[in-house]
C-alpha cells in the first residue's frame, strides 16, 4: 500500500508539474518587489495587490520565491534595494518613489545582471529596465472627456488638476481635446494636489463663484471625496455627477450600487503591480519574449463591469 | 486501498489547482487564435510557437481550451474568424494578414463582446482591440545602428530595405540616426522586399558598384541569406560582417557557434504570438489588469544570449 501511495503521489507530482504548462520545469528563481509603503490610498492598494500576487505566483511556479519590501521614502527604498540584491534576487520589480533618487541605485543593480522591471514612474534612464509597466495618462484624460461628451452632452464643467507634472498635463490636455466640438464647456480649473482636503477647499471656492455647475471632473478618487463633501455641505442640487479616477474601492462600490452622483470611474489600477510581477515571472518560466513596455489601458468603470474592478479586501 | 488511492488522487487534484496559483479557479474559457499559414519563414515560426503555447496554456490553466487556425490569405482569415466565433470563443488572438481586410470583420466580432488581442500588424481602428502586442520597429533600427557604431566603429556600410512601409521607414530612419556622429557611413541603400532572391540580386549590384564594403545591414534574416550567397559567389573578402534581423534559427545558430560573418542578430520574434496568448489567458485567470499595449523590445542577439533565442524544433 505504501509503495502504491508513493507511486500515486509521484504521478500526481508529475501531473502537477505538467499542469503548470509553460512553467513546467522546476526552476529556482527569486523575484524581489520594492514598492512604496502604504502611506497613501493608492500605494495601500499597491501593497495589497503585491502581497496577494506574491502568494499566487509562488503557488503557480514551482521553485519561485517572491520577496516584497515596502519603503516609506526614496532614500529608504534605495537601501531596501541594496538589501534585496544582497539576497541574490534574479529579478527586481520596482515601483520607484521618484526618478531622481532611484535611477543611480537601479543602474548599479542592473550592471550586476539583475533583470529589472519598473512600474508606473519611469527612471531617468529607460535603458536600465528590461520591462516597463505603466498606466496610460493621455488615455485617462481622453476616456474621461468622452464620458462627459457622451453622458452630459452639454453643460458647464469644473476641472480638478493634481500636481503640476507631465502626468497631470497629459491627462488634462487630452480631456480638453476630447471635449472639442461638443456642448460641454470647462468653466474653471484648479490644482488640488490629488489631495482630499485641498479639493474640498477648491470645490468650496468653485461653488461660491459659479451659480450653475452641471458636472465635475475630479480626475482622482481622493479629490472626488473632498468634492462630494463640499457639495453636500453647500446643499447644491445643480451638479449631476462627479467623475473621479483610479478605481478606489469605495468609489467602485458606489458605481456598482448605481449611485447617481458617482455613475462611473476611470481606472488607474494599483493592481498594475500584479501585471508587472506576472510578466516578470513569465520571463523566467516560459519561452515567450517578455522584455518591453506594457502600457495598460485607462478603462471606463461602469455598473456593467464594476465587479471586475472591485477588491473588497484591498485597503484601496 | 481503492478509497485511499481515490483520496490521494483527489488531494493531488486540489494541490494541482492550488499549484497554478492565480489561476487556481477552474473556469471554462475558450481562446481562438487566428494566424497566417506558414507561407513564409517568419509566419512558420508564428504557427510553431502558437501551437506549442496552446498546449502549454491548456495544461497550465484548468478549463482553458485554445483553438489555433491558420489561413493562407486575408479573405480566408476573415472566414476563419467567422468559424471561430461560431464556436463561441471568449477571446480571439489575431495576427492579421492586413489591416484593410480584417478591420471590419474584427469590429463585428468585438461588438458581440469577444475579448480581442491583436498581434504585430495593427487594425485600422485600434479601439477594436483589448490588447495589442507588437515588436518595436524604431528600436529594431536603433539597436542595429548601435551595433555598427560599437563594433565596426568606422567604415562603409550598405543597407537593405524591405518593402516601402511605415515599418521599414521606422527601422531605417532610426538606424541612420544611431550612426550620426560616428565613423560609420552608409554608402548605398536599396529595397529588396524582405526577399532572399531580391537581396541576392541587389547585393550583386552593390558588389560590382563598390570596391570596398566593410559591413552590410541586411536588416532581415531572409535577405541576409541572399546577401551571404552573393558574397560567397563573388569571393569578396573585404566584408567583415552581415547583420540580419528577426531571429531565424539558422542565423541564431551561427551567432551561437561564433560565425565571424554573422556575429549578431536583432530579434523580432515570431514567438510574440506566445506573449499575446499568455497575457490573454492571464486576463481570464488572474486579477491583474491586462488590457493595454505591449511593445516588445528588439534585442541584440549575441553569443552570450543566443541560446535564449534558439528554438531548434521551430521551422524558423
Amino acid at each position: 500500500m505504501k509503495a502504491t501511495a508513493l507511486k500515486i503521489a509521484l504521478a500526481a507530482g508529475l501531473t502537477m508539474g505538467v499542469a503548470t504548462g509553460a512553467m513546467a520545469q522546476q526552476k529556482n528563481v527569486t523575484i524581489g518587489v520594492s514598492i512604496p509603503a502604504a502611506t497613501h490610498g493608492w500605494t495601500g492598494g499597491v501593497v495589497y495587490h503585491a502581497q496577494e500576487t506574491a502568494k499566487a505566483l509562488e503557488k503557480g511556479y514551482p521553485g519561485l520565491k517572491v520577496i516584497v519590501k515596502t519603503s516609506p521614502d526614496g532614500a529608504s527604498q534605495a537601501n531596501a534595494l541594496d538589501d534585496l540584491t544582497s539576497q541574490k534576487v534574479d529579478a527586481l520589480v520596482v515601483l520607484p518613489f521618484n526618478s531622481d533618487e532611484l535611477t543611480n541605485p537601479m543602474r548599479e543593480i542592473k550592471k550586476r545582471g539583475t533583470f529589472v522591471t519598473i512600474v508606473d514612474r519611469g527612471l531617468k534612464d529607460p535603458s536600465i529596465q528590461d520591462i516597463y509597466v505603466a498606466g496610460n495618462n493621455p488615455e485617462f484624460g481622453r476616456v474621461a472627456g468622452k464620458y462627459f461628451v457622451d453622458n452630459l452632452k452639454q453643460g458647464n464643467v469644473v476641472v480638478f488638476r493634481g500636481i503640476p507634472t507631465v502626468i497631470d498635463e497629459e491627462r488634462v490636455s487630452n480631456f480638453e481635446k476630447a471635449l472639442e466640438g461638443s456642448g460641454v464647456k470647462v468653466i474653471d480649473k484648479q490644482y488640488a494636489n490629488w489631495n482630499r482636503d485641498d479639493a474640498f477647499k477648491v470645490m468650496q471656492d468653485f461653488l461660491s463663484k459659479h451659480p450653475k455647475i452641471d458636472a465635475v471632473w475630479a480626475s482622482d478618487d481622493d479629490m472626488a471625496l473632498g468634492i462630494m463633501e463640499a457639495i453636500r455641505q453647500a446643499k447644491r442640487e445643480d451638479i449631476k455627477f462627479v467623475l473621479g479616477g483610479a478605481g478606489m474601492k469605495d468609489m467602485v462600490k458606489k458605481v456598482m450600487d448605481g449611485d447617481k452622483m458617482i455613475p462611473a470611474d476611470v481606472s488607474y489600477p494599483p493592481s498594475m503591480i500584479s501585471t508587472a510581477m506576472g510578466v516578470t515571472a513569465a520571463h523566467f518560466y516560459s519561452n515567450a519574449p517578455m522584455r518591453g513596455t506594457y502600457v495598460l489601458n485607462a478603462e471606463l468603470i461602469t455598473k456593467d463591469n464594476a465587479k471586475n474592478h472591485y477588491f473588497p479586501d484591498s485597503p484601496f
